[in-house]
């Protein structure tokens, strides 16, 4: 339709009509053949008429039940405008890749882009249209469970991911077939909950706020994302979901955007819990005024806008501006034309969970794999060895994460399946040693996701017969790591550790055999110091989806040379968290200091990191060179080329990946001591040297001052490149206007 | 002087003796009898002309030593300016009182205010003009260790405990004998340090930097605080200390205050390590922009203030204004007419640390004791038993404090020598068990602070005298904790635990005692997790000073019966850190919720700490009534009486801190859960009866709305009157202007 067309629907829809439209259900409601209302969602004060009526739904997929429920649904719309279907597709849809945490790791944009693309075609032919993804919510604290669905610590990082993920599920016209909208998430500074307590209060200064937290939402609306959401969290004092400054100044008129805000699930009514909104009457005034276009699964919307308007006390033209932003997105998918887009039935046996798409997700695991540590190159594994894998994610489907609803986990392919096509069953064992998780820990609420308890004394035979397999294996690989419900929403923890009954296992494992290899899956950083004092190596291989066995025995046999780089630090203990690599300096930096006593420090641990964003070894070796200028003074009209040789010098092919950092060594607000500008990969045959360079320009310099303005600020800058966050490799350079 | 003759005393000084006023350098300058500028000051660029003529001095003490400085500096000062001295006197002079954060756990606003009064006397003596008291910084973070310092976690309490001491050190009038200036520090925001690290940057959103941690600032300054000192940290981006915003708008113009700002340590120089100043000289200009007055121990106002002036870059007003201010504050202590105020060699002998100065001490510690458990009323002791003392504070002058600079360790009583005066000898031993630290620890930079290596044979012996000794007793006092010099200043630690040579240590007793009672020595709140489950009592002492062992033996035997209450939350482990009782709300609240899994909590631990702020036990029990109002709506002209009846039905007298806390349901920005309004303590015989009632005005329901206004706002409000923070004793009301 054209613009004209839908502008003049809204002006002839009655006022209930547009109200519906910001409405979002559950798909659970449109089940039977009928669509009857349930008891649930009848306590909330929605009537069967808001249902029959809702704009959109959630969390339903499979072309069947959506064509479906279409059907229903435009057979009773007066207007013939069809529904919008919405789910939380995070790391796939059929195919499960790595999740954003891991896909961080990859620093591979164009890989992250195919992922998103692949997942926009299997989620379009279920029948979706929007998926809620990418979130690019900054993370520094590893106790909050949600870092697993970003890609991590860095703003430049998460802006580059955000801008590969938005291209990837909507190419360049999400009406096209196979593509989705995307829906930028959680608007504003969700990562930054106190004490890592997932929904918890945010406390942000407003020079953070828009100096790290903002820049990557700004990348998904500046790259055309037709969608964003709320956070939970408050934004100075007021839930950004009602936070007007926000929406309206930040995001509309700051950033230009002028796509559909959903409210995250019930967020509009929790405004009430925040102690904000005194009932759902003020709740939604103040969440139309704030910008909410739909009001994602409350009742607060349908329930009260209708009177607010008619009692003066809303503009119904807030209504009419939020339908027509809905009716647009409907139409930019061509959903009027055709309402049931690319839902497909036979394509979902076809095009779905294809090779190629298995091919894709191994290779996004095996990239994501970050190797932290490898004594003695007991990596790639010796095939002639006899090797034992002892450990709960031997053979388990568990890898593919938490927030995979959409997946299936029978697609996946354990350690133990992929191993045993390549390693010979004469000298490989395989033993779970433990379960993931000891009797002892409880997660509540968790329903059938909980692990169910096992025997102490079925335990203790599985002890048994791990500790008797590494006495005769000459090398064990050690699949450990958290549960995979230990990580995702709403599981914040406050003790970051592999659980203890996997630590016992370790530890009874490393009495008797020296050569371990741990392999690591986590949604998060993890308290490493125990394993990465004991084991030989440690590969990180996060929770590596629908091909994870495959691409752990890839990585393991030296098939794949690993290559990922950690998007977030692993701190030294929970004791350090909140970290990151861009903080700011303080007045008494202890790397400066000539005190030993009286500067920023801890009297009982390191300031550093175990392991530094950045980070990730290989089974070769690079050499780089001293960083090279080509001038020492910037311009605006003219940039400098920094650049390093690179040389392979082991004896394996390999890909390294080049990071510049920049620090602005003086300014009107004190800036990061070091922060991420640019990144490129290269891949080298041994021996082989190549140059990589990188253009900085003016633009890599700007910040927003204390006027809220982006500048850049002539002076001094420090320059690295090197390949980790704590490379020492630096020149410095003058910037004058 | 009257004040017209020092602002003509101003406009005929130069230039250079303006400058040199606001000059403060260390003590150790003068320790000669010519001045003569050692190696280490000359190299910061300062001359001898700058130190001859300094204003002020820091860190010395002793009237003998002052006496000679002011007269040597006196007959050199052209205009017969006296000399200022200033020392960091945290928790008395020489007789040494609990630390601020035990002294907050006494919610004893009258004691803390002598002990105050008392530090200000032994100063006055000793020579001193200002101490650099009272640390009024919020804190939520135990890992910083600079917690010691503060009176606790909550706003309310810390005004109280600033106005009672700024009360206690200048008296109505600082002029007065044995009075001294008090310095409010450190402005602002300190306490928020990231990561619970020393100097760390602070993250704040505007409306908690206003309705949090400004308030007690503020109450320091309207009790009328002489001088207050800047923080270390950045505010919003900016130095606190060149912040203009936080000095100019926020310190001298909202909150009126007109008397000497002070920067800390080095801390204009330091903005240079910030990355904000770019050389000394921007330092010094965007310092006395700020409006500091006074330079402490950098060479950045004496180096750069004259050129400054002299080329037209610094208005010689604000240089004028700061020297008026200092001149203001010498004249208010009488200076111009007495240089030597209070300086008395001989009074030093017998007006300081005295029968009576001791007696308060010993009163203030054991009220400040914090009884955390006591099962089976193991406490008091019985004197019966056969009694072992078991652990490394035992016998330990080391109590005194780690900022105890001014006092004399040696003047300690330890627990040995007070409880030899009443425990049996034949029925009581006493063994150290093990030392403080483990040979594992290494105390970086603290010189002859750092504690000694015992071999570790010497270590197994001590084990094997102290099982033996627990073995033969019936009741096995253990006085453990934090080796002194982990907390204060510089001392964050990223593992709030009890050293590990003490944890064996209680180990190895608990397995062959079981009547265990825990004295615990500590800075800060610590985990207590295996402590508490195992001991049958604990009793927290803090560091607790001069009369540190006498007091132990005073609650220990039940000649005084502990009434402390904790003003800080013991979390129960560091990953729940930062953490308070008078935070947000947020929209998932887990208490609240029906949902057992999406809610704000985390899956492996407990939202709540182990013992909340407010929390602590006496030797008797006190049973508390419903709360009772004396009506539901609180108007502007009429306040509402809440009030309960306390009754100690236990067998022993005691002292009970009832808490008033309101919480504001519903307002224009997210207001916390519950926050304290007001306390009492009330003190009852064995059967009796008291009510204790609280007036509840519009007032106590102020707060700082998002435009910067203190407002009240109409609505529902809860309250709740009770003995701990997590009190369930609620009422509700309603404001109605």
């Amino acid at each position: 339709m054209k613009v004209q067309e839908i502008t003049k629907l809204v002006s002839i829809m009655s006022l209930q009509e547009k109200i519906d439209q910001m409405l979002q259900i559950m798909g659970f409601f449109y089940m039977d053949d009928e669509g009857v209302l349930t008891g649930p969602m009848r306590d909330l004060g929605i009537t069967q008429d808001d249902v029959d009526m809702a704009g959109s739904i959630l969390g339903t997929f499979e072309a069947e039940k959506l064509i479906h429920i279409q059907k229903k649904y435009m057979e009773k719309q007066p207007h013939h405008i069809p529904m919008l279907f919405m789910a939380d597709v995070i790391h796939g849809m059929k195919t499960i890749f790595p999740p954003p945490i891991a896909q961080g790791a990859t620093f591979n944009l164009e890989m992250a882009e195919k992922c998103a693309s692949v997942a926009a075609k299997e989620a379009s032919i279920s029948g979706l249209h929007v998926v809620f993804s990418p979130m690019v919510d900054l993370v520094h604290d590893a106790r909050w469970g949600r870092v697993m669905e970003s890609t991590g610590e860095d703003p430049y990082l998460n802006s580059c991911f955000a801008e590969a993920q938005v291209k990837g599920f909507q190419g360049d016209d999400m009406g096209k077939p196979y593509k989705v909208c995307a829906c930028i998430k959680h608007f504003a500074a969700y990562g930054g909950a106190i004490a890592g307590r997932d929904y918890n209060t945010v406390e942000l200064s407003d020079n953070t706020l828009r100096n790290l937290y903002l820049a990557p939402y700004e990348a998904g609306v500046k790259a055309g994302a037709g969608m964003v959401m709320t956070s939970f969290n408050t934004v100075n004092g007021v839930p950004a979901t009602t936070n007007k400054w926000l929406m309206r100044d930040i995001l509309r008129n700051e950033m230009g955007f002028d796509g559909v805000l959903i409210s995250d699930f019930s967020a509009i009514k929790e405004t009430i819990a925040h102690g904000y909104s005194k009932d759902e009457t003020e709740a939604a005034k103040k969440a139309i005024e704030a910008g909410v276009d739909i009001d994602m699964m409350s009742n607060v919307y349908a329930a009260n806008l209708v009177k607010l308007v008619e009692e003066g006390k809303v503009d119904e033209k807030l209504i009419d501006d939020a339908v027509l932003r809905i009716l647009l997105l409907k139409n930019k998918l061509g959903l009027f034309e055709n309402p049931y887009k690319d839902a497909s039935v036979d394509e979902e046996k076809t095009l779905v969970l294809t090779e190629e798409s298995r091919k894709l997700a191994r290779q996004a695991a095996s990239e994501s794999f970050v190797l932290l540590k490898n004594d003695e190159n007991i990596l790639p594994l010796d095939l002639k060895k006899k090797i034992a894998f002892i450990g709960p994610y031997t053979d388990n489907k568990e890898m593919i994460s938490s927030w995979a609803i959409t997946g299936n986990a029978k697609d996946c392919v354990t350690i133990k399946e992929a191993a045993e096509k390549v390693f010979s069953s004469d000298r490989t064992v395989y033993v779970n040693g433990s379960p993931v998780l000891g009797n002892d820990v409880k997660l509540v609420g968790f329903g059938d996701g909980a692990p169910k308890e096992v025997p102490e004394e079925e335990q203790e035979k599985m002890m048994r017969e791990a500790v008797s397999a590494a006495k005769e294996a000459e090398v064990v690989v050690m699949p450990i790591g958290e549960h995979y419900m230990q990580s995702g929403e709403a599981t914040s923890r406050g003790f970051i550790d592999v659980p203890e009954v996997q630590m016992k296992l370790f530890r009874e494992i490393a009495k008797v055999n020296e050569n371990i290899v741990v392999v690591l899956f986590n949604g998060r950083p993890l308290d490493l110091r125990e394993i990465s004092q004991t084991a030989k190596a440690v590969l990180d291989v996060w929770m590596p989806g629908t091909e994870g066995g495959n691409a752990v025995v890839d990585v393991l046999t030296g098939k794949v040379n690993p290559q990922g780089k950690l998007p977030m630090s692993f701190p030294y203990s929970v004791g350090q968290v909140p970290i990151s690599y861009n903080h700011y300096s303080t007045g008494r930096p202890a790397e400066l200091s000539s005190d030993p006593r009286y500067c920023s420090k801890y009297i009982d641990m390191p300031n550093e990191p175990l392991y530094p964003f950045g980070y990730g070894k290989s089974y070769t070796e690079f050499e780089i060179s001293q960083v090279r200028l080509s001038d020492t003074t910037l311009t605006d009209s003219k940039s400098i080329k920094a650049e390093v040789s690179v040389k392979n010098i082991g004896h394996t092919v390999g890909t390294e990946t080049l990071q510049l950092y920049l620090q602005d060594c003086f300014a009107s607000v004190v800036r990061p001591v070091k922060e991420l500008k640019s990144f490129k990969k290269v891949t080298l045959q041994p021996g082989e040297e190549a140059v990589v360079s990188f253009d900085v320009d003016e633009e890599m310099l700007r910040f927003v001052n204390a006027e809220g303005k982006l500048v850049s600020e002539e002076g001094e800058f420090n320059l690295w490149i090197g390949n980790a966050s704590n490379t020492k490799n630096k020149a410095s350079f003058t910037y004058k206007m």
